[in-house]
This record gives structure tokens, sequence and C-alpha cells, in this order.
């Protein structure tokens, strides 16, 4: 089992590079082979290596691809504050680099599991709640449209038998470590992250905004899941919603007020910000991802749960 | 009124430029200017220009759109035949090029109207009966893949106010004049067409088989009324299935004997291909085009006065 991340040097490519090396094994095969690609090569896990590759350029992405891998998981993008203030980036990266990875991936042959990390923000526009596995997209923002765009493509290459594709679109993580980030949800871990940690950080949007989110723990172990699933058992739905929580900001500070005590919510503060509050509007939390879990993905139990696992995992470490 | 046609030289595109010519204005403005677009320059309609241009040529396309237009119409499209046959081709024209249409309006700025022409083939898989405005797209073709990817790229930039965009989902075709050619969907005028002049053709599916068709009259107006219809009437909607009919091939057949007489469906063979079977089972007849209805789209009251269309308006000229 060869296994590649791309995106391997993101909170997420790291998490889940460390989960897979801890566990040894994907698909009921020893992973032989374990990378982790960047832009710049990443430090990589224990057991893995780290490699440069910059997806938007084709003959290289070719290169990489043609290596001969298992197991692929997608994971590089360029963020949705990105991709919205910059389309042209966003559609190199987003949208050529993935038809470049697609383009590599049929090269090669043997149809790799492609697991693409498509998001939630693909969801939105006119149509109805609540956002079941039959829904059209229609995204409101241009990170949204070029994952759909490349969602549509993934599952035309697993049609054909060029890839075992698979996307899934992922609720907003949260906490995430680390610093802010271009993503327009970006502030979604901020207010928990830094408060937690004696910092302030402010909220653009007011408490009753709701959030479909899952934890890094739980995202790391349905990426997992994603590439391991029966491909028969998908039928044509290849893309689809993760399981995740829907709370208000408000429910979450209060959980995290039950977990840490009440001085953390002390340090946020209500800023509104148009811009991100434009984006961040036309994304949708009610959502009900049967398909996902009928396969056997999972969803956080609550958002205690959820602070918890950041203080043990990316807190204490 | 500056009016392109991408693909103005095949069947739809010719009769859009003779209509566009015959009416004399869009969008209440005099066209000043109406080019028709192909590979190799067409013979334009009077009062259009003969143009050529390869969409997959990104400088050109760009040069072209930059010559500045206030209606483009992007007809032009390896049909789902080839795309099935070739994925490369598929994605270069109906993907890469439709890019490059959407990079040349950008620059070009000015937000011109552009009406994509998307497909029925945008739907299919495992998505419920009716289809509806708001189901997912699981197209079972490569072509209809490349066309729902391109609705969602048309519809981001509509969003962002670079074009004035609205793809519209074009139900089979028919009767067409002219030869076949590579669409799957080619039999379904050729066993009318070829009949109602004395030559036999082949039906390759069976007398059951149903489809979402329409006449070449009613697209024409519906392409004309895609260009007029107000932008802000759509909503976020901008990628919806245009009005058709749901019949059977025997149903239509029946239909052609009553306008023509018995003789022409003794004309009719019926070997089954599982080629063309294999991707027209894909498609779907069961839709509810309740949007376009709405916006003042129209179907034909009758595959009888479809055959009479072809008959005055194709066989006798």
């Amino acid at each position: 089992m060869r296994a590649l991340i791309l995106g391997g040097g993101g909170f997420l490519g790291r998490k889940l590079a460390g989960a897979l090396a801890a566990r040894g094994s994907l698909r009921g095969a020893a992973i032989s082979r374990l990378a982790q690609v960047d832009l710049a090569a990443p430090e990589p896990v224990s057991g893995a290596e780290g490699l440069a590759l910059d997806i938007t350029d084709r003959a290289a992405t070719a290169a990489l691809l043609g290596q001969g891998w298992d197991a692929i998981f997608h994971l590089a993008a360029v963020v949705s504050g990105q991709a919205e203030a910059e389309l042209e980036t966003g559609l190199a990266v987003n949208l050529q680099g993935s038809l470049n990875v697609l383009e590599g991936a049929r090269a090669a042959g043997g149809a790799p599991v492609l697991v693409f990390a498509s998001s939630v923000a693909v969801y939105g526009g006119d149509v109805p709640d609540p956002l079941h596995d039959f829904v059209a997209l229609q995204p409101q923002t241009s990170y949204g449209a070029q994952k759909a765009a490349v969602e549509l493509l993934v599952s035309d290459h697993a049609r054909r038998g060029l890839i075992d594709g698979r996307s899934v679109r992922l609720p907003t993580v949260t906490v995430r470590p680390g610093k802010p980030n271009a993503a327009a949800s970006s502030f979604m871990s901020s207010i928990f992250r830094e408060p937690l940690q004696g910092q302030t950080a402010n909220c653009p949007v007011g408490e009753d905004y709701p959030i479909w989110h899952c934890s890094p723990r739980v995202v790391i172990r349905n990426l997992i899941h994603a590439a391991e699933v029966d491909g028969a058992a998908l039928g044509a739905t290849r893309a689809f919603a993760l399981p995740g929580r829907r709370d208000t900001v408000g429910e979450m500070i209060a959980a995290m007020t039950r977990v840490a005590g009440p001085e953390a919510a002390t340090r946020i503060t209500w800023e509104r910000d148009p811009v991100i509050e434009r984006i961040v509007m036309g994304w949708r939390a009610g959502l009900r991802p049967d398909h996902a879990l009928r396969l056997g993905f999972v969803a956080d139990a609550s958002f205690e749960d959820n602070i918890r696992g950041f203080l043990e995992d990316d807190v204490a470490a």
C-alpha cells in the first residue's frame, strides 16, 4: 500500500499522515510508502517522506502520480477566502491543479483509490433545506464552485474505472491548531483556540450563526474511512456530505465554558466583518448526510468532546 | 447589440443565427454585429459574419472575446458519443474550451450575457425521479459531467458579476436536419428524418425507450429567450432544464405516422446497439422544469407539430 497525501503539509494532511503512520495499514494492506506532498516539502511524520510539488505544474504532477500509488488523498487547495479574493488563483490550483491530479492518476493506471476533500461550501443558493444527498449544488463562493466542479470530474473518472474516486464534503473543521488562515471560516477555530490559550480573538458573525462542523479527530477518521469504504456500496453517489454537528456559535462557546471555565469566553470580541459575513452567510448548516451515515462515517458526540480533543492533541502537545 | 455564436456552424448555431438575423434585435436593441464562429469559418446567414476559432486555443479565444460582445451563445462542444469515446478530447473542448471562453468574457469586461447550452445529459445516477430544479447532478456520461462542471463555473462567474450567465439544459433536439453525427442520441433524429425522406434508419433501443425532447423551432425560441430573460428573475438558479416533452420512441413514431402516413415507419430497422444503449439508458426523461416554465420558456404542443415543422423548415427548404 503506497499512500500519497497531496496537501500533506497542511493541518489536515499532517494529522492524516500521523494517523496513517500510526495504524500502519490501509484497506487491509501494510503501508509500504507514505508521502506528504505540498508546495514546500513538508517535515514528514515518522515513517513518511516529505516531497515538494506544485499541482499547477502539469508535468511535475504527472511525474509524481506516475510513481504508482494505491491511495491518493487530495487535500491540496487554496482556501475559501483566497479563492474568493483571487479567482485566477482558485481556478489554477483548485480546478486546474485537480485536473492535473486526475490526469496523472489516469495516466498511471491501476485505478487508484482517490479521496477528494470537498467541502460544505458546495451547498447554497436557492436550494431548499434540508440538504440531503440528492440536492442540487448552487455554491455561493468560487471555492465551493471549484470543489463542486472537481467532484463531477472525480465521479466521472470513477464511472469510467480510471480511478476509484470518492469526494467527501468536509464540514467546517474546528478547532484547528496553529495560526489563523485565509479561510473565511478561520474565525470558527480562532474563537476557541486563542481564548483557550489566554489570547483574544474576534468573532465576525453573531452568536446565533449556525455551523455544520466536526473535530479534527473525526474528520481524520472519516478521511481514512473514505479510502476504505467499499466502492460498490457507494453506487453512483461518489460525492457526498460527511456527518457533522449543527450548532450555533453561542452553543459552541457555552460548550467551551463547560469544559474550560468562564474565562475563555470573555476573551472573544464581537466586531462584525461584512466580507467574512457575506461569504459564510452563503454557507448552510442544515445537512442530512444519510448516505455517509449508512456507509459508517461518524460525527462528534458533542462539542465538549471536541474541545477536550483540542486540549489533549494540540495544546498539551 | 453585438451577438456571438460559438458553435455557429452547427445545426443549432445556424438556425439560431438565422432567427437572430430575421428578428434583427435582442434584449430590445438592434443587432449591429452578428458572428457565427466555428472550427472552420461557417458560411454565415445573411447579415452575419463567419469566423474561425478553436476554443481550445486560449489566446485566440481571448482575442475574439476581447472584441466586445453584448451576448454570447456558447454552443461549441464535442458531442456525447465522441466525449465518451475520447475523454481527453471532451475535456479539452467541453471543459478547457469553455474555461477559455469564460476567461475571455471576464477579461473583456462589461458583464456580457452568456447563454451556455448545457444538456439533459447532466442528469442521471441514483437521483430519484422526478428531476426538479433542485436535484443533484450525477451525470452518467463524460459529456454530461463536463457540461455540469461548466454550469457551475458559469454560475460562479455570474454570481461575481463577471458575466450575466445562464446555463440551459437542452432536451434531445429532434428532428435534426442533415447527417447523423457522433452524438449517442443521433438515432433520435435519424429514425424520423431518414424514413420521412424515403430512406431506412436503425433504432438501437426499444420502442418503449422514453425521451425528453423538443423541436429545433422550440429550442431556438428558448435559446433566444434565455438571452432575454431578466437576470434578477433567475435568482441563484442560473442552470436549469428547458421544457420538453416526454414521449417514448413508439409514441413518436405513431405521431410521425399520423402526419406523414404509414410508409415511413416501415423503413425503421430495430437492431440493438449496446454501446449506444449503455449511454442513453443513463439519461433521464422524467423532468419537471418548473423554473423555466415560470420564466416563460416553452415546450412543443405535440410531436406531430414537430414533424410538420421539420417537413416545412428542412425538407421543403
